[in-house]
């Protein structure tokens, strides 16, 4: 068969990266602009549609269409971007009816995990997992599930919310108004909160010289390196943030029924160590016939994950429609 | 369209129930065997024949197929019964093929919180819902999702177990072997646990007269009752118990987007207290988008809710088949 290419757009807070891929999930081609949020959504659309021109300048290879990750709630079907977190001023914005008439292609939107978990699903560890539950770990922690090869959407298309999980209803307040969200103990913001509260109570942790050589900077990447370093404050930190994502995922797993798990995003540079602790979490609280199934593997789409994601999209629709 | 019948079979622990009912859910013929679950299988399964035996004796109208509903693992689509839990020594019993040796109908197996959610899709509170969470409350709590008029099995057809939701991972212990899951609080053991412990520090409650007028014993029912009494401790229990619930549904709705629940089961039997405080709990905990959208309903299959559900079972899969 005839290569394929699509392009993928990742809309971030700061820059809007874009890429062509193939449809093995290679990258041939790729640019990146700054997204202008503070400028409201009429210079962050000209700075996507300037970038997607970028790409396509020049370009002899036919274009499948173009799939785009926007951060939020996104209508795929209308092709709008509602009041993305990071993007101020939005409010709704048709995106895809606005690309479509600029560029003549087929485009496809959907909300940056969803687009990542379908990335994982095109070109990654999932390829080959009929139903899967994706989390990403990062400022927030997001999700999407597969199931039978398909997004499960939902009623709003907000289904896949997995860091709105509590794992404790008098626990920890969540920037959503909830208690106890898994997000609300690892995401980035939370999880370094948590770090350094429990900090005061182990002056031996070489994070504590780490802390004061950063002026008080903590970050997951840090707290990773110290375990790297062998400190045991924070090897048993990402092991229990493990754990408690393991918990989280058991209620979910037991409710969808899909043992297999994928976890993307910064965090899980935490490797190894957060790996096994989130899969011995989630065994040992799900449901009997389930345990053995439970499967944690690390995403396999890193560098340019958003742009890979955002490109799956197209490939997805396709063989969708050619089915 | 001329009227259909399909049979019915709700297999208990104690008794097996079996009814003729129309495509509307009405039942026309009923009838109700022993379950003998201490005597093993092979006496239960004559006795399910023996029970759709009496029902098709003489009978003119012409069955569509069985339905049948069995507590614990169930393979619908090799008709296996795994481990029931209220019928020991069972093992993997292939009823599926037995029962359409022994009758020559097509035969559809489901577990019964399943079949009880494709009952409330096809005859009653679900019907004009194209996606909701059915929950089942009683011994234990039980669940099944509809998602866009289609029953979610998930990888291995265990997909549905709201009961295994987690709220708190400290939690109860619970019998499934995990902490802080939902049937933990509000299974009916559970739930009268609860109660007894709380009634400690609530002597002027009027439920302490009705234990002791019951020999030690207190129910769900028993509890009810006192409430409809204007009993403050009875009230703000079952108001309680509903907010926990509703924070386990919220998790729920957050992973799915299906903002729609109906709920059903002896406990249900609680009313307008108990609905109320589960759905202003779920709108409390829920993501923003969804919080309008949460809509908490009673199940409306109440009598013979078994029965009924066994036979949507054949309904549905007709349904599915002629489409």
């Amino acid at each position: 068969m005839k290569t394929q290419y699509a392009i993928g757009v990742d809309l971030g807070g700061t820059n809007i990266k874009c890429g062509i891929v193939t449809e093995k999930g290679k990258i041939v081609k790729k640019v990146s602009v700054k997204t202008k949020a503070d400028k409201g959504p009429d210079v962050v659309i000209s700075q996507i549609k300037k970038g997607v021109a970028k790409l396509l300048e020049g370009e002899k290879r036919k274009i499948q269409g173009i799939g785009l990750g926007a951060p939020g709630i996104v209508k795929h079907k209308k092709g709008i971007v509602e009041n993305p977190p990071n993007l101020p001023g939005w409010g709704k914005v048709e995106l895809g009816r606005i690309l479509e008439k600029e560029f003549g292609l087929s485009i496809f939107l959907e909300n940056d995990a969803n687009a990542a978990a379908i990335g994982e699903m095109i070109f990654g560890a999932g390829e080959k997992i009929r139903s899967f539950i994706f989390v990403t770990l990062g400022t927030g922690v997001g999700g999407g599930i597969i199931q039978k090869k398909k997004l499960i959407r939902g009623d709003s298309g907000a289904a896949g919310e997995i860091g709105h999980i509590s794992i404790d209803y008098k626990g920890r307040k969540c920037n959503c108004g909830s208690y106890g969200c898994i997000e609300a103990y690892i995401g980035n913001a939370y999880l370094v909160d948590r770090a350094k509260r429990s900090l005061r109570y182990h002056p031996e942790s070489k994070l504590n010289e780490i802390i004061a050589e950063n002026d008080g900077y903590l970050s997951p990447r840090l707290i990773n390196e110290a375990a790297k370093l062998k400190d045991e404050f924070a090897i048993n930190f990402i092991k229990e943030s493990g754990k408690l994502l393991g918990y989280a995922l058991a209620s979910a797993v037991n409710v969808l029924d899909i043992p297999s798990i994928i976890i993307g995003g910064g965090t899980a540079g935490f490797g190894a160590l957060l790996f096994e602790s989130v899969q011995s979490a989630a065994r040992e609280r799900v449901l009997k016939s389930l345990k053995e199934k439970i499967n944690v593997i690390p995403a396999q789409l890193k560098n340019d994950a958003g742009i890979k994601g955002a490109s799956a999209l197209v490939f997805y629709n396709l063989r969708k429609k050619s089915k």
